[in-house]
């Protein structure tokens, strides 16, 4: 039905009809004083979100755009590091990487499976010159719906104490606490399609007092992505290029969604919508691919067992306009997934639960009783 | 008066209604059929606006951005370039080329003259050994208002057979006529908050045969700009990394209304408006930057002889509401610059006309006569 589309991906996420009115205003001049209010604000919300001290930095970028400039302001051609490979943006991060003559040992784990913090401990203490310039990172790979373990993981690396910590938070920013001063992370990068509840087109990258020592011996070639040119204008409160100010507008009208909602609550409801996911899913014999240990709070995967994951997802698109993702590379058709982030809430979960019901009733999925993922979701939210 | 703001700046421009309300859509998939639609007929339209047969690429950026990558994947270290600099962005792009190891040799104007063609001849003539691998030229240079002569230098790249010609059209593309294909231009970026009539965070680049050709062998680290990964993708009607989904949404809106008013109206529009600009300044005495051999259809500068230009700035925004902008480096609080690209029509014109004879008089500026500008605007209007 027209109009009717409900977005239940991992990206773009849903956005407030505040938000998209707010982007609807008639663009300003970047260089005016209104405009300078509005950067100061947004950068004050971003540090809030962002639980650091130090300027977040916004660029006009995906969010593969941020994660490059997070990587390549801080280390040298050759630079040894270490990178979490276990899904399609882990692999990228050694990739772009690679492009730019990094020295990159991937700490593998299978597509689905957490990476090993172990593997890390010991490549970190076996390092005992000290040539591993940083870790690199996927915290919610998003195209399995793993959470990582990045709080045990940076620990290794500050027992270290040479390496920076270099993290993909894309999926996992807004959705899951990372409290980035309080755990010393040095450079965090996310997109505004995800937990921040507007269209994509932005960029962020938390960086901390080492890294932006490290930014001074960096010598890899940037200029648009370089993150120097964009913490001096922070600093007053400014852009080093034109800012996409109609997002500008958006995200100012997000933060301050998210901030009458409070960190505490917005960690929360994810971790609810996810728990209730994950208990719809196995109710209705819909085996998950990422272990409960290790669920993200943004995205779940599912691998449906004697239906397609395609034939699922279609006909969740054409009868009631939900749109699930599907896998990826090696996944593709043997997933789908279920984006839980951003604008969000229980009943839209209820919601999905209800329309995967009645999908599999539909396509006969064996096992799938109809009524119990919702039941089971509904069970979650009423705990609490 | 709120909500009476009036943009005369060169970018952001002003957008038209339609295209803040398609961005104001809920955002869709990019993974999916209805964004593949988009982006095929996007694609068509943009190869329509560039006069080419071959696929424009659209990327996240800022105009920076598209003219770094213009630049970087058609090059290798070390190579020799030629750069015109005579102004701000002139200046940027050769920086630029610096910080990835290019030997640039700048072929430089006085700010608000124009490139001298005669110069990139005689060095491109004297290149026996076809060391120059490109020359990098902006075409109207949004800091003075001059519009460089790119064809008669473009005449001499393509006489010198090695060399390829880099433009950054940031403000003349859909402001100006850039017959791609038949000037054989190269690489030609630009970016959304000028002639598009949209807001800022994309940009476009066009790129030719030969210029794919040296992609092979370019050696320049890139991935977020990498071109490659953009044409693989736009081949298939698809982005490689998430697009700003809004904001193409209005890019779509706002081509439609291009190719409703047409080329040579668009073009005949901008000619129009800058020269209807220029009369009115002369009239009111206040002298202009850019010779009218050079005058850039896209932004006027004025430097004004006996009022300061900051004041006049103030002034016309505080009574009337009309964004102008100021001067950059060199030329900061010498002159104030008149944007009429875009979404801008002849009334518009005449309304900063009035503004601005008004603010003169209330300024005591010498030798401007009330009715004197708008009377100037108004007889080029009426000649058609």
């Amino acid at each position: 039905m027209e109009g009717k589309h409900q977005l239940m991906i991992p990206g773009p996420t849903p956005v407030p009809e505040k938000v998209l009115l707010a982007m609807a205003q008639h663009p300003i001049g970047h260089r005016s004083k209104p405009y300078s209010k509005l950067q100061a604000e947004v950068t004050a919300d971003l540090n809030w979100l962002h639980q650091t001290q130090h300027n977040v930095q916004m660029l006009t970028v995906s969010g593969t755009g941020a994660m490059e400039a997070g990587m390549i302001n801080f280390l040298k051609k050759g630079d040894r590091v270490l990178a979490g490979c276990n899904g399609k943006f882990g692999d990228r991060w050694a990739e772009v990487g690679e492009a730019y003559g990094l020295q990159v040992e991937r700490v593998t784990a299978e597509w689905g499976k957490p990476l090993d913090p172990e593997q890390f401990r010991e490549k970190l203490e076996a390092d005992t010159e000290k040539q591993i310039k940083a870790v690199i990172l996927t915290h919610s790979e998003t195209s399995t719906g793993v959470l990582n373990d990045l709080e045990t993981i940076n620990k290794h690396v500050k027992a270290h104490g040479e390496a920076l910590i270099i993290v993909d938070a894309v999926t996992s920013l807004g959705a899951y606490p990372i409290p980035i001063d309080q755990w010393g992370l040095d450079v965090v990068a996310s997109g505004s399609q995800k937990g921040y509840m507007i269209p994509p087109g932005l960029g962020f990258i938390a960086v901390s007092p080492r890294a932006w020592e490290a930014y001074k011996t960096a010598d890899l070639p940037r200029y648009y992505l370089d993150l120097g040119k964009y913490r001096k204008a922070t600093e007053k409160d400014s852009s080093p290029f034109t800012p996409p100010v109609n997002l500008v507008f958006g995200l100012h009208a997000a933060l301050g969604m998210m901030k009458a909602e409070g960190l505490d609550n917005i960690f929360a409801r994810h971790a609810r919508l996810r728990d209730a996911t994950r208990a719809g899913m196995k109710a209705l014999n819909l085996p998950l691919l990422a272990p409960d240990s290790h669920g993200s709070t943004a995205v779940t995967a599912v691998s449906p067992l004697n239906v397609e994951a395609e034939k699922i997802r279609s006909t969740m698109r054409q009868k009631f306009d939900i749109a699930l993702a599907g896998g990826q590379n090696e996944l593709k058709g043997k997933i789908f997934r279920v984006g839980h982030l951003g604008f969000v809430s229980d009943r839209d979960i209820l919601t999905a639960m209800g329309a995967l019901e009645a999908t599999l009733i539909e396509l006969g999925y064996e096992g799938a009783t109809s009524g119990a993922g919702v039941a089971a979701a509904s069970k979650v939210f009423a705990q609490g």
